[in-house]
């Protein structure tokens, strides 16, 4: 079977994450289906690259099939995820006359879900929206799960919104024009999703084959995969949407992600990246705190760098760290919470991590 | 019985609005009882009349009991309304250090009411705020219910989120300060709940000894009919917290109100008196339509002009009041929707209003 359908089990924010090869080609057939009507404006939020690639036959799809559709453009890097770029969303926005039965779609990345996610949260105190994310980190993480924002001058996704899209559709085929670098960046979320929750999906990951095969952007291995992690993600957000608990565990590896994305300027390593080193730094607190096992941790390791991911940590000042921790908003009452291995496919959430024990990683 | 609390029953985001003279005084108290515990820090937006006014006082009530507790300013007027001041307010909450455990404080009336709700909404995917309304107007409407946001440079509260309280807290010693014009216009919409729902609280406002005793700003009096006004609220906005429906009749003599505010210049009229001319229009239409009597029309007319609310329809061209109707975010599939009274309490949704209608009262 080649399309593969996922609830996200939410009450009355339900919704289901459909996945298939090509589905981008019948895109107003999909909407159909899930009840946008033709009378509703669409507005679909993208930038030039995404634009450039799949714009015109997207927009030419919706007009065939007479919905009123504009596209906008954003644009492309996480210093543009910002209050202007929505602040110029909100001025389209209004010149489209989008109302409150209106619809937006974003199509691209992370940065665009996020931000056309929030700006559907908030223009006119909240309108639909449909998430079409086109990198393997979007399909695999952010577009599923309803968090969205924009970055403050001083931190990442300070300022947003939990909004969960009204449908998510996923074409693997847009995997076949995304740079194998950030084909790899998204690989390290996959793999993540292997060491929390499915040691099924972290052992399908080493197997040379599919290894070789999923490199190739195979459709039916990367379909595979992407519904594994999107189960899981939508798994753990049903169960706390807000990210009061459980949730947590989804930042495995982050926390030391963003620090390293900090540190070492935004743009040196992508968030896949930085995640991949992130993982091998909880690991390997996980072994000094005797919670994991060395070979575990090699293995994690192993997969991470097949994947073309680096997993060495870099030079940073120590002191620089702590600051860069203690600001994560993950912390709660000054106190710093760490997502740590127990075995691959279990993770726990830890508050009693001393801060000499992972400092002595940095230099 | 001095102290009133209505609950606003919205599932697991009820909360209680509590009434009683002198309550400011005593906040520290109110924020325990409600269990807000010492560790949480408490950032209060205000504005600069209203600090110098109550804000040292309660600062420092919050301070010797122990609150870690700051308060940032904004500027007075719709004008600030804006994205640039929820900025500013984004920045003192980071350099603060606020976190998802910490609360934010709107002590003020509408707009600082609408703004600190926003920021709570979007500061770290959503914090928790409480509500301390200092004007009639924001006690009675915008403190309760969950609207909040921003102003868009072509359009009023274009940008926001439904985002409930924690609670409302309402002390009507705060109303001494008021200058007598924002009380009168604070009035227009208590007596707009009276059209809309309540007739008992109509034939108490016509009450020649009630309205000198509310005049002179006796708290008794005041606590009558603001509780009366937030049960109203309370219970419309329990039905349909995100306006799908009914809630709509709340927007009673709004439509004309913001066509009027819009086109006479933000600042010639206040909102309530926009609202009171925008409630006389309403009734006019509704005799044409052959839906209410000329006598209650009138009454409606010497109740508002009672309170020193103006009725009279202004000079504005009729184009302009089509431009701006068809602008305004109450419209839906492009149709415009009014509410119309049948009889004093009561009140209901039309969509089939011709232009012809209600343009002949313009000119």
């Amino acid at each position: 079977m080649n399309k593969r359908k996922i609830l996200v089990p939410l009450g009355d924010k339900s919704y289901e994450v459909t996945l298939e090869a090509g589905i981008l080609n019948n895109i107003s057939e999909e909407l159909l289906k899930i009840g946008i009507t033709k009378n509703r404006k669409i507005l679909v939020i993208s930038n030039e690259e995404i634009s450039n690639l799949y714009g015109e036959k997207f927009l030419n799809n919706l007009k065939d099939n007479k919905f009123q559709a504009k596209m906008v453009l954003i644009k492309a890097g996480e210093s543009y995820k910002n209050l202007k770029t929505l602040s110029e969303i909100y001025d389209v926005a209004f010149e489209f006359g989008l109302d409150r039965n209106s619809i937006i779609i974003a199509l691209g990345g992370g940065i665009v879900g996020d931000v056309s996610g929030f700006a559907a949260a908030t223009w006119l105190r909240g309108i639909e929206y449909i998430q079409i994310p086109t990198t393997l980190l979007s399909m695999v993480d952010s577009s599923v799960g309803g968090k969205t924002g924009v970055n403050h001058p001083k931190g990442k996704n300070l300022i947003g919104a939990f909004n969960q899209p009204k449908a998510v559709f996923i074409d693997p085929e847009t995997l076949k024009s995304l740079p194998k670098r950030e084909f790899s960046a998204g690989m390290a979320e996959v793999i993540k999703y292997g060491v929390i929750r499915d040691k099924e999906l972290f052992k399908y990951l080493e197997i040379e084959k599919n290894k070789n095969e999923l490199i190739n952007l195979k459709n039916e291995y990367l379909i595979k995969i992407i519904n594994s992690s999107i189960k899981t993600k939508s798994h753990i957000v049903s169960q706390d949407e807000h990210e009061n608990g459980v949730r947590a565990i989804l930042n495995y590896g982050h926390s030391f992600g963003h620090v390293i994305e900090n540190l070492c300027g935004y743009g040196k390593f992508l968030h896949g990246e930085a995640i991949s080193i992130g993982m091998n730094i909880a690991g390997k607190i996980a072994i000094e705190k005797g919670l994991w096992s060395k070979e575990e941790l090699e293995r994690q390791k192993i997969l991470l760098e097949s994947y073309d991911l680096p997993t060495e940590i870099p030079k940073i000042n120590k002191e620089d760290v702590l600051t860069i921790l203690m600001g994560d908003k993950k912390v709660r009452d000054g106190k710093m919470r760490f997502i740590l291995p127990k075995e691959i496919g279990a993770v726990d959430i830890y508050d009693d991590v001393e801060d000499s024990l992972f400092l002595k990683f940095f230099s």
